[in-house]
């Protein structure tokens, strides 16, 4: 089958005139939110190759609402402002809701994960790590690039192939852990077979050590507006290769789904 | 005691000059969030006041950025790319992590919450759930007001009189149960005597029924940077007035500031 719609990616053509100052304040708040560690005014401004003066107003404004920070040596940070949108995001989804009323009454043993697309990434909204230890704990707001991610894989596999190929035009195919699609036609051959079989795998393409099932969340047009995850030691698959994880997987994405009262796209019920 | 510092607070003097098309995005991000539901960008002109070209400019850089996403519709409500923003922040207080570790073996039996001061709100950064039922259900990016809220007088408490005289001006003590502090100088008293015990109550001021403790969590400089609270249904109170509740916030609010390399301010460890 293929399905209908194309992921909300960056758009390559027809873009409308964006707004320049905008522009530049949301590359900034990017940029700082990705660099893990705040920053001076200078380092703002040399970075973005912009003009110190500029960047002050930026941040002015930015501080103004909330969205930085200043720290005591006059250094930046994302502020508390940007808490409400991030609410105001995962509530209207719906999803986390449902995700959280799940795992109500009992921890899953393992770590479960609900992710969506944001382009070419996913960005975790729902995550209950489990008791056994990872190395890697999944937080709500991360972000991983969507080709690795068994989430993402499990949502971009029932997306049309042309507009897969649309979305990673011109892009590199990232590598985490020296594995992945090596490109696109690679990256297609594999969500193939996960739409066939109806949920992915994240052999150690993440992190090392670390295998993840993917399955899609379909909403009532049957679109995939979200993914679902169950990540483990890989050592603990066991001879049946997690057959058991696979098929809770399966399940969490079928729960959730009429709970949301989405259905599977019609050429996947045959 | 008076606390040396002043909340981070909108300024009401030297203010810096603002970039009004970040201003005014930054007021319409702000708007949709409030208003839970999605809004076209011919309701997001008349709400705003601007002309619908203006609008859409900014629409089309925020959805170019993930900070909107638009539905079938057209009508646009908060993107997920505001999601790594919000996990920068959190990530970069350090608290959060300490507060989950807290209950990575055993769930709390009361509503356990952690929120930081934003302006004259709180907003939450952290949250436990407990077992029982409470009407209210507190989720990570929440907004309630701070004069209300057992959290944010637990921090405004450890603030000089001045400054939280200066961030109230000219601003409306919002009530939403019919009760809380009718104006600064009722506060003032209230955050004295949270100051002197050294944790505050909210009885029922934010929803009938619900009785919070809270209590400050003090960085190395002995300054507030966070609110623990612990919430139940009032009626399960018992004869001794919530005793076990209100030590519980008291040790959770102490653990969180000892894992920070925090210390209380000089004055109160008389």
């Amino acid at each position: 089958m293929q399905a209908r719609h194309s992921p909300h990616a960056p758009r390559t053509s027809a873009s409308p005139a964006l707004v320049p100052a905008l522009s530049r304040a949301l590359t900034l708040l990017e940029r700082l939110a990705q660099r893990r560690e705040p920053m001076s005014l200078a380092r703002l401004a040399s970075e973005l190759e912009l003009p110190k003066s500029s960047v002050h107003g930026l941040c002015s404004t930015l501080l103004r609402y909330g969205y930085l920070a200043r720290q005591d040596d006059g250094a930046f940070r994302i502020g508390p402002g940007v808490m409400p949108l991030a609410e105001a995001f995962v509530s209207g989804t719906g999803l986390t809701q449902e995700f959280n009323a799940l795992w109500a009454e009992r921890a899953p043993d393992e770590t479960v994960i609900l992710s969506v697309l944001n382009g070419r990434d996913v960005v975790y909204i729902g995550a209950r790590n489990g008791q056994r230890p990872l190395g890697l704990a999944f937080n709500v707001g991360m972000r991983l690039p969507a080709h690795l991610a068994a989430t993402g894989k499990a949502m971009l596999a029932f997306h049309a192939g042309a507009a897969v190929r649309e979305l990673f035009a011109g892009a590199e195919l990232t590598r985490m852990n020296g594995r992945g699609p090596r490109g696109i036609d690679e990256l297609l051959v594999e969500l193939g077979r996960t739409r066939e079989r109806g949920y992915s795998v994240d052999d150690e393409a993440v992190r090392a050590g670390v295998y993840c099932f993917g399955a899609p969340v379909f909403d009532a047009a049957g679109e995939p507006v979200a993914g679902i995850g169950v990540c483990l030691n890989k050592t603990t698959l066991g001879a049946d290769a997690g057959a058991e994880h696979r098929d809770t997987v399966l399940r969490v994405a079928r729960t959730l789904t009429q709970r949301l009262g989405g259905r599977a796209p019609a050429a996947t019920q045959d």
